[in-house]
């Protein structure tokens, strides 16, 4: 079981979680259970470290001590859960990133997990002791406290899932489920019963915030199902939430099964092309170097000048770190000028169905030209077709595909 | 170098206390700092514990995660000092105190320093790396993060200062030094440029609030100075605090160092006696399996009834607990009434000096008996004497003690 911080916000909240949680360990599970920062902590924390952080820029990377302040947040909540679960007659311990311990490379504020020893968490499990896991956080080779980046407590409890070779790695949140697109820009969008991994993986990518990418990734790679579900629901109402897994017959009839949409996006065009051969994996290079991840791609010919053109998407927040380094590498990309467009937005069909389904695309082009809605790029895979388009028109776009694969209707 | 938690309460004191160490490290001085939770997050921390810990009384102790919990506050401390120092362009890290590691018994919450491993942390430190340590706290023998108790960061920081054979331990606080008496109560009380540990521990003991009690004691029996100085010194201006250290022949020639008082004290007298052998054994057996400390303890006979009694002092917040002990025993004991005053005070003058120097209780009781000041109980170790008056006479006998043995004159 993984709680997010406004599942843990205050007090309140932590007894309602030792609720649910004495209430899964009463059903005769041993049950371990991940928690965020009490929410509001973290960002408190950071405060700190930016402050102090900015006062020069001497002294180089300062990541492993951002890691040894924030991972407390998490801390503070283990050990407060532990604590409600006991004076519910539950008995629990806590246990820090280091305690079990959780082992992460060295690259610290964004470590990645090596490996979970599970021999003596495992154990207090079967002693009937709910385990009460710090969430985002590990120990580096040296024996530092690091922590997995931003959403990483998601991706600790679906690791430790997996090392524990759980049943199922359930994930509460403020939302009951994953919905056929955001409820707020469609009234009538419907929580799904189930979802593909691959499904979710794409919606997770492409904007949806429910799920964090990697934990979606790890948790198909082991075959381990994740359920999301709500921590506010009301006592004695249902709360089944969706569950993520394997696909299975009744997804694959289900021609899309959700709209994503992102508006962080921003276009960038190089014009003019000299005829430089390499030229893509030139310009990838350039952004790699920079940090910079290109999303879409499509490399065309201008109607008017009949001169090569490329067209490409950046993270908005990215745009003037790739337009210095495209700049700087002008001579050997080669191209003449550069037109930045950071008002367009991405939105998304996915759906495993339309592996066997043919005619996706043309429904959903028509339905977004019937809007007078202007496509800039078009980008697909297996599983999703993804367009461009002017951010103005991001919630008719969404509108439009999730009434046009009629998504309202259960399936 | 060790800070406590008005030193660190902010950003803006967290990077004065950088300043501070790092005039030290440029001194060419190997630096372990040991620093205590900003002021108010270990109240906020307590704050959450206790109320989820109300909540019931099942599920026992919950002493391993309080642990867990407040130790947080050091860690983040000790993480934005590393931060302003490199900041200032001095290699520094922090440590927590599983990472040293500093090696605790199992008492959580209250827990005694069994051992420090230095093999690491000197190494860091040889490689000129400041080691910026979470007070307060260490780990258990089961691996659990265990702490030291309120004020356990003094103590941390003297046993570290121990373990590494450090030349001086330097505690700042929020004032400039250790006093003849507190100034609040007497304007002209003076900052003692040296005192003995022995005088140290027995003004600790009798209230004096500047050091804790078991830090000197640590200290003492391992001869490591502390040097007791103020973080809030104007840039500039001399701070050169109160050496604590062995006795010298300077110290030996002054009779009295200081004065000392506490309200935190409750009379008990036990009326009536029976001719029950062993009184006081039984007595002092009683408390001790309720958990309360007996301080001063007299027998006695009263003139008007021919009668044994017996007097003692406790802590005053104990009274309740100690008289509930004290009924229940009340057959066993042999007595036939409790008379409880807690509107008592304890002062009491300290110095090595009255080993060899006559007529210093003369001078004491006359000038308590010149203020028409009664005694109630008077308890005397080789370096110290202690009287119990009326609470309402502390401030007027602290100020007649302190006259009388012309503490305000420089000796």
């Amino acid at each position: 079981m993984k709680f997010g911080g406004t599942s843990v916000a205050d007090l309140e909240r932590i007894r309602h979680v030792a609720e649910l949680v004495s209430q899964e360990a009463a059903k005769g599970n041993e049950v371990a259970v991940v928690v965020s920062a009490m929410s509001g902590q973290t960002n408190r924390l950071v405060g700190y470290v930016d402050a102090l952080s900015a006062d020069s820029d001497i002294g180089g990377s300062i990541d492993d001590e951002y890691d040894a302040i924030v991972a407390s947040g998490e801390q503070v909540t283990s050990g407060l859960l532990a604590i409600a679960l006991r004076r519910r007659g539950v008995k629990a311990r806590s246990w820090q990133g280091w305690q079990i311990p959780l082992q992460t490379d060295g690259a610290h504020a964004s470590a990645r997990i090596k490996d979970i020893e599970t021999l003596a968490f495992n154990q207090s499990l079967k002693d009937g002791i709910v385990g009460v896991v710090a969430g985002f956080q590990g120990i580096s080779p040296e024996g530092r406290v690091s922590t997995l980046g931003r959403g990483g407590s998601d991706t600790s409890a679906v690791a430790l899932a997996v090392a524990l070779k759980a049943d199922r790695c359930d994930i509460y949140t403020d939302v009951d489920g994953v919905y056929t697109t955001d409820p707020r820009i469609v009234s009538d969008a419907r929580r799904l019963k189930r979802i593909a991994f691959e499904e979710m993986l794409e919606l997770a990518s492409q904007g949806a915030k429910v799920l964090q990418t990697r934990s979606v990734e790890l948790a198909m790679n082991n075959n381990l199902p994740i359920r999301v579900l709500t921590s506010f629901a009301k006592p004695g109402v249902p709360n089944p939430g969706t569950l993520v897994c394997a696909e299975d017959e009744n997804m694959e009839e289900r021609v899309v099964s959700g709209v994503a949409y992102s508006r962080d996006e921003a276009q960038i065009s190089l014009l003019k092309l000299r005829d430089v051969p390499g030229i893509v994996a030139n310009i990838c290079a350039t952004m790699s170097q920079a940090n910079v991840i290109v999303d879409m791609i499509v490399q065309g010919t201008s109607r008017k000048e009949d001169q090569a053109n490329i067209v490409f998407t950046v993270g908005r927040r990215d745009v003037e770190k790739a337009v210095a380094a495209l700049e700087a590498a002008q001579e050997k990309i080669g191209f003449g000028s550069i037109l930045v467009n950071d008002k367009v937005s991405k939105v998304s069909i996915v759906g495993i169905g339309m592996r066997s389904h043919t005619g996706v695309a043309h429904t959903m082009f028509e339905a977004l030209a019937d809007r007078g809605i202007n496509i800039e790029v078009i980008a697909t895979s297996e599983i999703k077709i993804s367009v461009l388009i002017d951010t103005e028109y991001t919630e008719l776009a969404v509108r439009a595909l999730h009434s046009a694969f009629e998504l309202e209707v259960e399936s």
